[in-house]
């Protein structure tokens, strides 16, 4: 699990209080590119405003914690972000402009630098390529197990790789747990090129368990890259290391940058996936889509609202066909239906038609669909030509208890 | 628990499983008028589609179901719910025209109306002033206690009284468990101020617990009274029953409607109260005040956003005092606040203030203000005039269970 140029490394700082690890770097060789997505909520942590400021520069490292998210604390939250990025700077040789930070964990404790001081030597020595694994280990909080996706693309004969890793679990919508994901890749593109496809990947992954606006305070997403503008006006190769010299990387929107786009997509869609699956207290896998909706908005107001639904998420839990809810949850949103003409398939089986039950469809049949691992809702309006998919989970007991007692 | 010239009655007709009271009847004596609020669902069950076209008529009797909803029956719903109200026509010798019909239960069942037509007689005989108590255990569904509620009020030197019962649990909002309130009174009103007077009782009870169109598909609120207008133009008494044969009831906005709306509004609050109390598998009752909000809308969606944040009523029922759940729900939505401004308190114990920890209150502190049963949660945001206050309860364990498994 290596990409060209990037280094990694984690270490086990005490800022959690189970002794996992806790505290991450990644280092680039060479000057990179983010594309950034953060948190729309207007309560936002520290590190975030100090990362959005940043996002426009150069980057050359990403210094992120778990154990603590360094959120409401007020102009002491900004004093000791800023202390970790300049640690970060002076134990890099790096601008405290070209570092990004993250931080995730509890919320309105003040985050003890010194942890992170005593720390930073052994995590800047031990950077390596393979580290990775160990990177997305450092950032889980709640998340039962890593998320980390690798994927190759061709682009001009040449392989090129993206890394991506998340963290994220509790089903993120209704709960705000907090998200982060860092994709990466070896490929350079030009800023605006990388802005806009991310953009768009986002949209179809990380926004199909979340919702605008809906988000905890620290919530980041970045995309990293190596920047092909930068070196085009001296006509240089962009770090000319055994690729081939004549190409540079994306520049316009052409077929490459359709590959780029679509592995960016996939791989951040796996992660979106597994942080869905990864539910706290989870045992099914749940994706919502509605098809056949006057607008796109329509099918995601509607496509959330059953989603985040506790009544259907709970007759899930319990392997329950109870499709009422689902058509409640349909109702509820001011999305613009038919209402007498809804269809709903659950794994491909049709129950609901025209709005009305097909009747009973057995118990058996109906143990065999609902005892599945992943549960399909699919939901067609009638109505259009938009749709729109959103990825779940089901809800249990055991998120209570996860999340009753998390603090102590 | 009597009030003039109503009628009660509740029996058990095997619409519900477990043989409790299933089937209610309230008849007036007197030609009634009704005030009523509707789900705003898309998805409207069949005797919601009934009642409102009635409620624009004279009123004399209200039939009530549990066990079955009638909604998502398409047409077949329809006719059923008709049968129902033909049935009760014949027994109570009345024109269909003139009777209300409610619905709560499993959704997408066909009505099994044999069982209102055998408990149809007895359920007619039995009817007396006494019964009020019954008809709100009749309505119950996952309710675990029934919810009635009586006030007296002197207008003119006479006592007149106002009955309300109401059935719903589940802590409404996010789940859109059903709904049911009938709020009755032995004075007087015009139409058009019982219209008035209602909506805006409606709204700081029942909206309180519950938002504008997030209902389920048989949500029905009713305040019943007799019809002022209809015996003014021939300058009769009001049903001259012992009262003061000069006043006719109310039919201005004069200190009497304030008396009256008043009162109403207290028993709206107490239903409303309890069903929030009787959230499944509930063990504390909550409160979310947003006072000092730039409008009452943003004060009401960030209270609705405290109030139905998963991780916020978990932290609750496990007694854990997680304010930084509490700032997360508060930033999340698009209301607008000033993010470095806000305070919270904790029954009465002020814990944030300009968005920033008051530090460590110590665990005793702690445990002594989240032990309370009833935990008020009052968000300052310093920001203008307006106030929203939302009632709701913690989230358990309970909950699950009972969702889960709630048809089976």
């Amino acid at each position: 699990m290596k990409i060209e140029n990037y280094l990694f490394s984690a270490k086990t700082s005490g800022l959690k209080k189970n002794g996992q690890l806790d505290l991450a770097l990644i280092f680039s060789n060479v000057p990179l590119r983010v594309s950034a997505v953060f948190t729309k909520n207007k309560i936002k942590a520290a590190p975030v405003i100090l990362s959005k400021k940043n996002s426009k520069n150069i980057i050359r490292a990403l210094i992120v914690n778990s154990g603590n998210a360094n959120a409401c604390n007020g102009a002491d939250g900004i004093k000791d972000a800023k202390k970790v990025m300049s640690l970060a700077s002076e134990a890099l040789n790096i601008k405290e402009e070209n570092i990004l930070i993250c931080s995730t964990g509890v919320i309105g404790e003040r985050l003890d630098t010194s942890k992170i001081e005593n720390s930073l030597p052994e995590l800047v020595k031990s950077l390596s390529e393979d580290g990775a694994e160990q990177v997305a280990r450092a950032i889980m909080t709640t998340d039962t197990f890593p998320k980390v996706v690798v994927k190759n693309m061709t682009i001009n004969n040449k392989n090129y790789h993206i890394l991506g890793m998340a963290k994220g679990s509790g089903m993120i919508m209704p709960n705000m747990a907090t998200m982060l994901a860092f994709i990466m890749t070896d490929l350079p593109l030009s800023k605006n090129l990388g802005d806009a496809l991310f953009k768009e990947c986002v949209k179809y992954s990380f926004n199909s368990i979340t919702v605008d606006g809906d988000t905890s305070t620290n919530d980041t997403a970045f995309f990293l890259y190596p920047d092909a503008d930068m070196y085009f006006g001296n006509n240089e190769p962009a770090y000319g290391s055994g690729k081939d010299s004549a190409f540079k990387g994306i520049l316009e929107k052409d077929i490459n940058y359709d590959i780029v786009k679509y592995s960016v997509g996939e791989v951040c869609f796996s992660l979106a996936k597994m942080i869905a699956e990864d539910g706290e207290g989870a045992t099914k896998s749940v994706t919502v889509e509605v098809i056949n909706a006057y607008s796109e908005l329509s099918a995601k107001k509607i496509a959330f609202s059953v989603a985040n639904s506790p009544l259907v998420k709970t007759a899930i839990a319990g392997e329950d066909l109870n499709w009422g809810r689902i058509m409640m949850a349909i109702g509820k949103t001011d999305a613009r239906i038919k209402p007498n003409y809804v269809d709903i398939y659950i794994n491909n089986f049709k129950i609901v038609e025209n709005s009305k039950s097909l009747g009973f469809i057995g118990a058996e049949n109906e143990k065999k669909i609902m005892s599945q691992k992943e549960i399909n809702i699919k939901i067609d309006l009638k109505c259009g030509p938009s749709f729109f998919k959103v990825l779940t989970c089901d809800f249990t007991n055991e998120y209570i208890n996860i999340n009753a007692s998390y603090r102590s």
